[in-house]
């Protein structure tokens, strides 16, 4: 059996990811496809729409065969090494290619351009750039500028796509990257359009602000519509930001500035900043724009406060920043399809392969996610939020036939 | 002027504390009556019913006529370090007496008993009591019971009544103890009597579960029912633990064990035990059930809470554990005699006297009790919260003509 990865978040499960999962099991000649998603926080540092468990029903019930969990210490990270951590997974499942969304939609310039900034002239330039006050992706985008034919880096798709391929290369993988021109819709789109593709953006926006699942319903699938019903009818909302603000203020009003310098991804400066809006701002969408500037990008901030929330600290993230082998391989759910290929390949998984957990795993290697789960439960009310919290060991992998 | 020092936490004020301030007033002959107050939280381990300055506005209506803040690091410790904090404010004041209720009423065997424990041979059998496993309090008063004419140690005014006597002369201050009887209610009734006095126990009771201010009017001055009115109008409700039970519950969740270690008062083992107990509890009384032993006391484990809320480490406490001079006395509030004695003898306090809070005290001496400030008004919403958290800054002293 040929195995195609790919790396998503599904927040949620929309006609576009239905066309990448499709289009890209055609292109690679898959007979599996195999995803690997980020868990209750985002790359753009943010909570969830709903719940893992959730949107692995939606991805299973729109062709993929196999969803692992992308841990916390993977997820919640810039681009480098969330495409690490999610290629280490991919390649410990033994996939053989990779197929990403783009912008540019050609595989060819994202080789070129890894190759390109793998020699130490371009990594030069880079870093003027960057002492000259641009954020990595400018710096990366304007140093590649200057070739023929090159991706740009200022897309966010573009950005992870260049990320993928060039850990593939340098994890020395033997995985074909393949990359599928995204339809239609921006990442950063937040209207609705006409079509039945639109942005998860919009969609979220949609959902948020109308809570109107219907108004979305032509742009998912049916099961993604009957799952964000059910996630509605069960917990009463979908899950953002706004809920876990009184947490937010809370943690920092109790940290001292030192004890935040020791928070993951805090920089020198900063830590006065967040408190001081912690404690004048009254919503998060207050809160960020007081801290906002432009030193940081958007979603920079937000990972911060992700792991401020989370009080996920500097040494904690250390050992997984060189992307060696991750810590394990954790199934969410899998069709019939995913578990004979899982059966098929197991023997070559190199580390612990996560369907229960035990006691040693919760209080190590699992121990992030099992806290990011918890703590992203705390915005339900009780009981929901302590059944919430120990779903991580009462559900077991998903399992579609 | 003559003044007389009261040790009082007020939550809230009532006809008891009306009684105990006159009759003290009486018994003293004093000019002036001092109250060094607990500020929002108690010594019991429990946030106050309402606000420090509502509180400070009913005493300064039935009889007292200056209120100092009794700081954070001094209002949530056990019986010693509690008095020695109060003591200490006290003697910086120039009290000519100290006052305190207790149910033995004579201040003979006080004095008598803080002699006699002084000395080593009780002290070894407090220690062997202490090694059978007794509790402090218990120990104490089992090694004071094989003395004729002892007072009884496990009664909680007593126990106060014993540590405020042993500071004082501790602390070789000159103060004259004396003590009132407490009349009828008892400390921990929990039912409302036919008599105008009522235990503060029984009248929180009432007014959280019946939230009705009308029953306990009877048991309270009118100025005390004006002020629970109007607190419950501007905050719409009484604090209690309950309210606080999220932000404890996510505080564990995000904390390791050696984390949890750090903070004050947190005994080797307890923290595994408050761990577990926050994931299974969705409310703050099914919490203390599960973390309840015979090992601590009720108080001592909702003191520990108290400092996980706040998240008070040991290495801050640490300094104020020997009292010697207070870090401040801070005013919270006076009547027009207060005012002058604090004019006469305000040359005389050897520590920072705080009306007005200057941006360094902020964040050296007054760091711990703003902190208590905020936490305290994390139960309030938005944007009582955010001016809560302010107005140890925008609230000068209440002064009262």
């Amino acid at each position: 059996m040929k195995a195609t990865g790919i790396i998503v978040e599904y927040n949620p499960f929309h006609n576009g990811h239905d066309f990448h999962v499709h289009e890209s099991k055609k292109q690679t000649e898959a007979d599996c496809m195999i995803g690997v998603m980020s868990g209750h926080f985002l790359q753009r540092g943010e909570p969830a729409l709903l719940s893992k468990w959730y949107r692995t029903e939606m991805a299973l019930r729109s062709g993929v065969d196999l969803i692992v969990e992308l841990p916390y210490v993977y997820a919640t990270q810039q681009a480098d090494t969330f495409a690490a951590g999610a290629v280490a997974i991919l390649n410990q499942l033994q996939v053989a290619s990779i197929c990403f969304g783009s912008e540019d939609g050609r595989i060819e310039p994202f080789q070129r351009a890894v190759q390109l900034t793998d020699s130490s002239q371009p990594s030069e330039h880079v870093k003027s750039l960057l002492k000259e006050g641009y954020s990595y992706p400018k710096a990366m985008s304007l140093a590649l500028q200057t070739t023929e034919d090159s991706i740009d880096l200022s897309q966010p798709n573009n950005i992870l796509g260049y990320a993928y391929v060039k850990a593939i290369i340098d994890q020395h993988t033997g995985i074909t990257p393949h990359t599928i021109k995204r339809t239609q819709a921006h990442y950063h789109d937040i209207e609705l359009p006409t079509t039945p593709i639109a942005s998860a953006t919009s969609i979220r926006k949609s959902l948020h602000t109308q809570s109107s699942i219907e108004e979305i319903s032509p742009y998912v699938p049916a099961s993604t519509t009957r799952l964000l019903e059910d996630y509605v009818t069960t917990y009463g909302r979908f899950h953002d930001w706004e809920q876990y603000f009184t947490l937010l203020k809370y943690k920092l009003l109790t940290m001292t500035p030192r004890q935040l310098a020791d928070i993951y991804e805090m920089e020198e400066g900063i830590e006065y900043r967040l408190l001081d809006a912690s404690k004048r701002a009254s919503t998060f969408a207050e809160f960020m724009s007081l801290v906002k500037t432009k030193r940081y990008t958007w979603t920079r901030i937000q990972r911060m406060c992700v792991h401020i929330l989370t009080h996920t600290m500097k040494e904690e993230m250390k050992p997984f920043l060189h992307v060696d082998a991750p810590p394990y391989v954790r199934v969410l759910g899998m069709t019939k399809k995913g578990q004979e290929y899982l059966r098929l390949i197991k023997k070559k998984i190199e580390v612990p392969l996560v369907t229960k957990i035990s006691k040693k795993q919760a209080d190590t290697i699992l121990r992030l996610d099992l806290k990011a789960t918890s703590v992203y439960g705390m915005s339900l009310p009780e009981p929901l939020r302590s059944q919430f919290s120990m779903q991580d060991f009462t559900t077991p992998p998903i399992i579609l036939s």
